[in-house]
């Protein structure tokens, strides 16, 4: 019993910032984050994984250069790794994010929406 | 665009049986299996892994030998490796499991509630 039970909808109380995956979990060597979504995000891959978007409220969607996936609340989609995704959300979605440790959300690229990267909560 | 988005509650639609676990998703060589529990699990372990418990409706409770979790829709818990825990439930509960691919249900004991592996809806 060494570990906590984590509230989704308490772990999304502790912050506003969009874009700004936080860690709720760890299993193996994978981390569990919340993000608040809002608008556009940049194109970019991960090279080395895939990574799990989970929809815990709203809607958003995942663009692709070959097309665009809608995902509602209680959706999940696999983007595969090295494949180029856009993520959008037209008003405030809450997802849940799974990936290994240490990768970082802009994937290749650093600019203004590369979040600061093991930011627990 | 090479994989399908995965409707939680369109494939929890799918099957009826307990303790019964159903791979929906893959991401590495990790996989998201839905399960419907109700009654008693049995004591096990998984020697190599941590376990992530998610409960998607319902709620169950994870006995330790050290104490109790109690998990209701939208709380997470995960198993870390090697600690035995027996998972229950009182009303029919459905939960979302994240491990590694090849893992058994019934970690190292093989007995009656020991589920068919890699099993996809």
């Amino acid at each position: 019993m060494k570990n906590k039970k984590i509230n989704i909808s308490e772990k999304l109380k502790k912050f506003t910032d969009y874009w700004s995956p936080r860690v709720v979990a760890e299993m193996n060597d994978y981390q569990f984050k919340l993000a608040k979504i809002s608008g556009e995000f940049i194109w970019h891959h991960h090279e080395s994984t895939d990574e799990v978007f989970f929809v815990i409220k709203g809607s958003m969607s995942i663009e692709f250069r070959d097309g665009i996936v809608e995902l509602s609340q209680g959706e999940m989609y696999v983007v595969p790794k090295g494949v180029e995704h856009k993520p959008h959300a037209e008003e405030e979605c809450h997802i849940m994010l799974i990936e290994p440790r240490g990768i970082i959300n802009t994937g290749e690229i650093k600019n203004e929406l590369t979040a600061v990267n093991d930011n627990w909560i």
